[in-house]
Formats: C-alpha cells, structure tokens, sequence
C-alpha cells in the first residue's frame, strides 16, 4: 500500500524555479555535459540539435523538455507477474536502499553481506506491506561469484517476492542477461518491468557505463531512474541552488535519451546534494542543507512532467543512534512532504550506505507504515 | 530571528476540518465544560449567553467563535523593554522547554535542578538567535524556597535575558507578584508582556487555579496561551479526531473568556493529544498519532483568528538517543509545517518533560538555527 500525497510543501516559488532552470540553460548552452565512451548518444543529440564537440555535448533546456515531453509518460506501470505500482498518480511508494556492502545482523555481528542475508532483506521488503517493490542489490552477495551475482540476486527476487523489481546496472551484458532472465525484454507503453537506477557522474558528466545502461534499458523498454547524486563542494557547487541548477542539466541530458533511445519508454528522476565533509574526505547525509536541496529539486523534476524519485532515511550515522534519526527524519520529510512518487533508500540504511542493519529495516518499515496509517484519515472519520 | 513559515501544510480539507467542528458543537452544548472554583467566570459567561447549571457551561460553538473574533487580536507584541516579538504574523517563533523538576548537566550528572542551573538555561535561551523568548519556569529551582521561588525566577529573566518573558500560574497571588515585579499591570490594546500558560484539565473542565489565573492575567492586561493537553485514552477519546474535537470545546471556552474579561487582550492558543500508554500509565511523546493531532489542531487553531500555539522536540526518550530525535521530529515537523505562530519546549526536553538536558538544549538550540536558515532562502540567490 502506498501512501497519498497531502499538499505539496512549495520551498520555492515561480521566480526561484525560474531562476534555477535559467541557470541550468546557462550551464546546458556554454559548459554542456560530458558523455563518456557511448558515441550513439553523442549521435543521437546531435540528429535531435545539440551541438557535439569530442565528448562534449551543449543543447539549450528548451530542446531537452521537448524531447522529454513530446513522448515521457507523465505516470506509468511498474509490473511484477503479481502486482503493479503506478508511478506517477498522487501516491508515494516505497523502495528499500540499495548497494550496501556491509551488514549488521540481529546478533550485532557486522560483516560483508552474504546471499543469505540477501535473501532475508528481500523476504523483509515482500513482508512489510508498506514497500512497493523489494528493489534490487540490498546488499552486496560476496560469497556468490561476480559473474553470475546478478542474476543470483535477481532469482532471490523472483523467488522470494512478489513485488516488481528494480535492475541492475553492472554492465551492458548483465543488464541483458537479467533483462532476459525477468521476462523484460520487450517494450510495451508506459509500463516496464525493471527499473534502474543510472546515476550521472557529477560535474556534468556520464560515465560509459551507466550511459551504455541507459540506453540498453531504453532499447529494451525497461524503466530508468535517472538521477544526479551531487556532493556539494566536491562534485557540484559548494551552494545548493546552484548545484540544483547542475543536476538538473545533467538529469534532462539523461531523460531526453531515454526518450531518444525509445519515444515513450519509462522513465522517472531524481535530483540529489549532500554536502562534502572536507574534514572526513566523506558526503554528511541527512543535513539541513541536503533537506532543502531535496524539496527544491522534486519541485525541479516534477515540471519535467516525470514521476520523481525521493531519497528515505539515509545518513551518515555507523549505529541506529540520535544521529540516525535526526539525519534520515531530514530527507524523508522532504521527500514526503514535496510529494516524490517513489522513494528510495527508504528502509535499513546506516552509515553513508555502507550497512544495511537488519534491526533498522525493521525499525523502519514500522515507521514508513506508521506514516501511511497518519496520511490515509479518512477511517478516523466515522463520526455520527 | 524567527522562522518564515512557508506553504502550510493542509492535513484535512474543508470537509474533513467542519466534521470536527460540528463535533465541537455538539460537545459545547449537550455536555458542557465544567468551570471550577470561580464564580465569576459562570456569571460571565452566563451573561454573554451560556446555560450555567452548578459549575456546567453549556455555550454553542458559534457564540464562543463570535466573541472571540469581536475582540481577540489576529496578531499582538510580546513586549520585553529590549525587544517584541509580534505573534500572529507569517514567522513562526520559538520558546525553550517548560516546567521540568529535574536537570541532566554536561557532566552527565542527573539530579533535582537549581538556581544556578536555572540561570544557566536563561543564558542560552538568550544566548541563541533562534530563541524569542527565555521562557519561564525552565526548570525548578529547589533550592529557593517556594514562596519566592516565582520572583527568583522572573528575576533571573529580567537579569539575564533582554527577550520577552512568560509568566506564572503557580497562583492568582504569585501570578500578580510576577506581574508587578515585570511592571506589567496594564492594558494596551495588541501588545503584553507576560504571556501565560493556562492548560485546560481535560476531560472537559477547568480546574479553578488555572481558571483564576486565566482571569486575572486578563485583568491586567496581560497574555495567555490557553491550551488542551490532552492524553488520548485516558483524558480524551482514544481516537484522534475526536480528541481534537474535545480539546477546540475546552479552548474556545478559554479564549472567550479571556475576552468577556477584558476585550482585546492578546490570547493564543493550542491543541494537543498525544496516546497515553496503559502499560506504564504515562504518555507517549512524540508518536505519529500526536504528530497528525498536531497538524490539524494547528489547521483548527488557525480557524479561530488567533495566534496558535504548537510544541517542539518533546519527546518519552530518558537520554539523547534515537528515540529523542524521532520523536522530537515528528512533533517539530508537524508544528513548523502547519504553521504554528510560536512553538513552545522547543529545546531541551527530555523525558516526558521531567528533565532538561543542558546539552540537547544546546543540539536543539543550533538544529532550530538550521532550520531557519533553511527557510531563510533569499541569500541563497546572489546569481548573476
């Protein structure tokens, strides 16, 4: 069960968005974004207007919400064999976090994951009726080999879930396989099965893989989550706003094309700044500034006209402490409160994602639901 | 320096917010709110309309709404001889926590607190820029003996701090002690100096200490903040909307009153309910159940035209853990999203409000400057 979106908090007014999105014009027409080792994208934008020098690819803001919007859905299915979750509507879902290579057990043993523990995360997501999907690379498998890691993952999923799945972004050729072995390979509109999550690489930069993932997705008509995960002061301005302005350029570079690679094809965003800790060399999750940046930059994306990703209860704290809660209480809210459609990272999170606490999931998933119960009032109203 | 309030958050629409309303109604005239030990406030009421049978007032909600808006002020000054702050605008602002017998100090050591802690608390209330007020009985002073003990106090305000005061309601004779050692003993239209805490004793009724000082703070010209602290389940109805509609019956009598007694005079006021655990027969601070209690019965406050009270980090957790922060967000959040004009134990709560914790005050007391300067945004926007 989802939860219903109340009223949007509106942080920014029209004037500071519009500011915002001239700026990222600015950014888009004289600095461009850099697309490593994938020359087809670099084809692609430049048949659809960019201008391509090398690697480097300038197009204005206008061009991108073009592109974006003649063909986005604005909501669209995300299936299992069992159950849907429509993205997109006036209800928040929930996925859990995604990418730790460390675990902390029941009995306070902390260690590399396991497949076993993998498959007591997934087991949690199916249970808790509050998650929408049971996500994907909960934690890392160390005793499986790399080879086939992902697609062992992938069955623990299929087995032990019934809930849709989000996909891996290894590589080109495990994206494929998995692609294959979920039965998502062909593209239907406006629904997809798996969902990925490509990150650019801040400044202004993708990666040859997560581009190469991009569009194999979009080809097959799977789903991405495309999102820029800033740190503020290393990889983005040391301000918010003008590190929104950053992302944002980098996140319309990404969804214009998946809707290149596939008019129509699923596609959701994020936008995402955490400021840089120079002391530790380390993000400081969960602070009062990556609490602003995340209400300003879900308003940024939603008038992209996609559905929005939200980040959970992420943090920098190593135990479930103070720390823990004032840090993932921070972005939840945000996400919550902006009105994200699915929200990431939402349950077992603990040290800048390097753990996953079994108990903290738990803990969590209580919590999520706790909010569900408080949005859905209309059973508190059976008065006379 | 205050807070911006920015979009408020709309729990319950229109519907949803007249239901309650219409239950108040109900409540006000078929059962009535029980009026102790002061005959005066009967006859007043009487006067202005009211059924009074033995201590029962029975009153429409309709008639309590059209003398509260005759007279109340939308907005007053909290005055200090150095500073006002005005309530009732588009800032939100914050008071420091209230009434607790015990102190945990930087060493750690947790006992009965003193004067000198007493002191000490005064100073960082005036020392934070986030802080409006020094509040009042920060915590009690035991080691001053009790007949001088509301004087002590006041003393220490007026020594130490320069920001507006509360007052006391220990009794009708220590309030005007108070009162005419603060030099505040007159009416101005709009504006007082010391601003009370008049809590209504749910289920219904008004103990007549609280109902003296209500009068007599209102005689002298002086503010109060009129209050339903509600325990769900054993002082009110164990479903929330319901305890909502109790508490707006017990706070539109007391804001009428305040206003038969002397119109004009400034009056603000609050909802609360928060569960109350059977088990360990106390309540639970800081739950979800409070923190949508809390967002609608600003939303219901705000429909009277008065300045509204909302509460702060509170929270059941005996130590500056996981728990505090949890719960002390979900109360925070709910006061600063719907707009609360002035959020009282803001900082250095700590076990049901039996302890102040002299170094969570001074957490909370930079984590609320956080947020203002996340609200604060203007600064942020120096592009070219």
């Amino acid at each position: 069960m989802p939860v219903k979106q109340g009223t949007h908090y509106a942080l920014l007014d029209e004037v500071q968005l519009q500011k915002i999105e001239a700026m990222t014009d600015l950014i888009l027409k004289d600095i461009g974004v850099t697309l490593k080792g994938d020359p087809l994208s670099l084809a692609i934008l430049e048949l659809a207007g960019a201008i391509v020098e090398g690697e480097n690819v300038r197009i204005g803001r206008a061009s991108l919400m073009a592109i974006i919007q003649a063909s986005a859905p604005k909501s669209f299915s995300w299936k299992s064999l069992e159950s849907t979750v429509q993205l997109g509507t006036d209800e928040t879902y929930f996925a859990p976090m995604f990418g730790a290579p460390n675990i902390r057990r029941h009995d306070n043993s902390y260690t590399q994951s396991q497949f076993s523990d993998y498959q007591t995360l997934v087991k949690h997501c199916e249970d808790s009726p509050i998650m929408a999907s049971s996500g994907y690379l909960l934690c890392i498998a160390h005793d499986i080999p790399e080879k086939v890691r992902h697609i062992a993952m992938l069955r623990a999923h299929l087995e032990l879930s019934t809930k849709p799945v989000m996909g891996t972004v290894l590589s080109e050729i495990a994206l494929q396989e998995v692609a294959i072995e979920a039965n998502a390979t062909e593209f239907h509109p406006g629904e997809c099965k798996l969902l990925h999550m490509i990150n650019s690489t801040p400044p202004l930069t993708f990666q040859s893989n997560p581009l190469q993932c991009l569009r194999l997705a979009s080809q097959l008509g799977q789903g991405c989550l495309v999102t820029s995960y800033m740190m503020m002061g290393a990889t983005s301005p040391v301000t918010f706003f003008a590190s929104l302005a950053q992302g944002l350029a980098e996140v319309l570079i990404g969804a214009a094309l998946t809707q290149l690679y596939q008019p129509g094809v699923a596609v959701a965003a994020g936008l995402f700044a955490t400021p840089f800790s120079m002391r530790k060399m380390l993000p400081a999750f969960g602070t009062m500034e990556s609490h602003v940046a995340m209400l300003a930059g879900i308003q940024l994306i939603k008038r992209l006209g996609i559905p929005c990703r939200g980040d959970g209860l992420i943090t920098s704290a190593k135990t479930h402490d103070s720390q823990a809660e004032f840090e993932g209480n921070n972005m939840l809210s945000a996400s919550l409160l902006a009105g994200a459609d699915i929200i990431l990272h939402s349950a077992g999170w603990l040290e800048n994602g390097r753990c996953v606490d079994i108990k903290k999931m738990e803990f969590d998933l209580q919590y999520i639901e706790g909010i569900q119960q408080k949005v859905n009032l209309d059973h508190h109203f059976l008065l006379p």
